[in-house]
């Protein structure tokens, strides 16, 4: 099943006008852009990378129907040497990138793109659209696995998230970050992500009797019977889950799983449904609660000891409530052999083909990137691999799992002063002498 | 061409499960939802609704192919009835709501669907998708559009709204609010609205000379001369522009509309870029000015008299950055014939059929909402519109420019305590004693 569409017009009017520039002037000279972060928000102190995959598949598939065509001639706005061109479009370049789940930070590219001038230009747009919102969810929600770690974390943001790929891609993005899974359906047919889901209040308030809901509920989901308490009164509702629904489902053959708590201070009834629920004979009832959840929710109600064993997370996670965009370019870095710097105040660019070396420590623990051009080795791990060449993938495309299981060991890695959300920590690769030495040759040579 | 497709999974798990278990009880009687925001955010002093198009389409169309129904069957999780009652589904209800484009406030329903229970349940999490995302944007851009009357306001916010739908429903939702258009190429075939275009650092970058690059693209967009001039140094690229560019080009019969500044401080930059163009004779270039902009900037720029003739908005606009998300709901208001009410904490809605009637003074200004049930007559205009019955619309598909206009006229008839981002002035609806009455009896009346 096809994931998500890619519209070939889904892009900044001002691509197809450079594009027309370019080949009018015979520039299809090879061209090197970097996506990257310029600066995390200030409630970031880690990014985690994410939808690389998506990218792929956009360049790979990327071409013009005749439709599309036709309306980019009836538009009189571009030339008959343009159209032509897209006629025939396919992308031929080369892409480097850090694999999805790396941990990354301010300056580093996580993806290079080589190709011939008009074709990385052209696809500026929807790469800076799919690899900054994916990054964004997955980042946030990497943050929220570390503040409640062996919990049960779902995904449930699909209706507040901002459109349809946005939910979409959230449930991924999540699903990376260590999610067990998420409420959004098409995420099963779409990427293999285990889907949950409970009931709504309008289920218990279209019943005319709570109790009766919730015994019709059980019934109908027999292996997933997860009840919302907390639609007229939490604790009578939890009460009569002990005294008379869960006694009769027994009866039945069926377990009740957990009970879902919406509203109100959810420590304190999850404290006292706890209670009820063990007095009444219920300890294998677990607690789920939801209710505008974040990491900065979890870590308060952690902190107070709540009994809850597991979290639905929705609007501010795949919205980033927090932080809802990142301060991302994909920026022209070399141009027909010779490097490109960008010196635009606060916007400046490091120059040519650069990669990330990272150090770690004895315990395993990020000790030190440096910033570097590609052929200058420094210590450390190199992060961006080749992945695509001359327009084909280089390697087997990776299941969703293997990218989870890697972007585990990588939120491992993580120094105790990132992990939190709390101080002004932050990690800043340090930028090689080499790569210095060539920003500072640029400025000086170029002449307006 | 169509806009945006409808995965009829793109919704949460739970529908699913509840619909089953409405099927499995003969739960199939009248339900009415509607669609509301609790409470605006604390950034936000009145709502523009936006999005009901998208709700009608969403409606008209939704069915389940047989890939669908394969998929659903092999997950394991539904019953053969289920299955069969999605194979034929069809919304069949009615709806009624706000004009796109109408002011609305906290509490006041812009959306009711009246059907049968689980087809009103089933479209909860895509109606609430589609509804929350444009009305945020719509809302946010016509703050923008108050901020800075008589500006060109164009929307620049694609490549980091959160995925491809969201850019293209931000153009839409800018347009209404009365932006002058959008650079998302795709929202001209989509929606018909105008696109606007400049180019970027990298195609002056990949010149070896500024001038050169300026007039490369005047020659190939020869009516849309807009020049980048940040890249290197911004008072010396307008010197270029009225020392050597703007000559040449005048000779060859091409005129500079304008002028782009993408950084540093925009109004500083402004005033020296307007006195070097007016003192090197080219008074008629415009400058127009672009990055990390939003109403509260340009109500900056514009305070300082900044002499800016028109903004790209990004961005801050297409992820509402201030208010990311709205408290929003779509809730059963009746089953069966009696008016339901949900109670949880903080979460308390009001029953039934609901009507907002709005009165305005003697100039035009808002002077008062009641929120009353739709048989309640009361003083004012009855906002909410039937739009569709029986699955079928009810009136001819009204085209965006008469949607944009609407609005323009309701913001004209905002109170100037409601236009500007400062003080606590809220507008709230009255409720009618009726519905206050009914409230009351509900909650009294409804045993566990």
């Amino acid at each position: 099943m096809k994931a998500i569409g890619n519209d070939p017009l889904l892009t900044d009017l001002y691509q197809l006008s450079m594009l027309q520039g370019y080949l009018e002037q015979g520039m299809e000279e090879v061209a090197v852009f970097e996506f990257f972060v310029r600066k995390l928000p200030p409630e970031r102190r880690f990014l985690l990378a994410a939808g690389l995959e998506q990218v792929l598949d956009y360049l790979l598939n990327l071409s013009f129907s005749t439709d599309d065509l036709a309306w980019l001639e009836a538009s009189g706005r571009f030339s008959p040497a343009l159209i032509a061109y897209l006629q025939d479009f396919r992308f031929t370049g080369d892409v480097h990138a850090m694999p999805e789940g790396t941990l990354f930070f301010a300056d580093e590219p996580i993806l290079r793109i080589t190709a011939p001038l008009p074709q990385a230009q052209l696809v500026e747009s929807r790469v800076i659209n799919l690899l900054h919102y994916q990054t964004l969810v997955a980042s946030k929600a990497a943050r929220c696995v570390l503040a409640a770690p062996e919990k049960l974390l779902v995904d449930f943001g699909m209706r507040r998230a901002h459109g349809s790929e946005a939910a979409l891609l959230a449930a991924r993005a999540c699903y990376i970050a260590g999610f067990a899974g998420t409420s959004t359906v098409s995420a099963a047919p779409s990427f293999d992500i285990p889907v949950f889901g409970t009931m709504a209040h309008s289920f218990v308030q279209s019943h005319d009797d709570e109790s009766q809901a919730f015994e019709h509920f059980a019934h109908t989901q027999p292996d997933n019977v997860v009840l919302l308490i907390d639609t007229y009164d939490t604790e009578r509702a939890a009460e009569y889950v002990v005294e008379r629904v869960a006694p009769r489902l027994r009866r039945a053959g069926i377990r009740i799983k957990a009970v879902r708590l919406d509203s109100g201070d959810l420590a304190m009834h999850a404290r006292k449904v706890r209670r009820i629920l063990d007095e009444g004979g219920c300890p294998e009832i677990r607690i789920f609660v939801s209710g505008n959840l974040d990491e900065y929710e979890l870590q308060s109600l952690l902190g107070k000891e709540a009994p809850i064993d597991g979290f639905g997370i929705g609007t501010r996670l795949t919205t980033s409530a927090d932080a809802p965009y990142l301060d991302c370019a994909y920026k022209l870095q070399e141009y027909a052999g010779r490097p490109r710097r960008k010196k635009s105040e606060g916007k400046a660019t490091w120059p040519g083909r650069k990669q990330v070396f990272r150090r770690f420590d004895e315990t395993g623990k990020l000790a030190g990137d440096t910033l570097a051009l590609e052929d200058d080795r420094q210590d450390g791990q190199p992060l961006i691999q080749q992945v695509m060449r001359g327009g084909e993938l280089l390697y087997a495309r990776k299941d969703l799992e293997a990218i989870r299981l890697y972007a585990q060991n990588q939120l491992a890695g993580l120094p105790s002063t990132l992990r939190c959300s709390e101080g002004r920590h932050t990690y800043e690769a340090e930028v090689s002498p080499a790569l210095e030495a060539l920003a500072r040759k640029i400025d000086s040579a170029r002449t307006v």
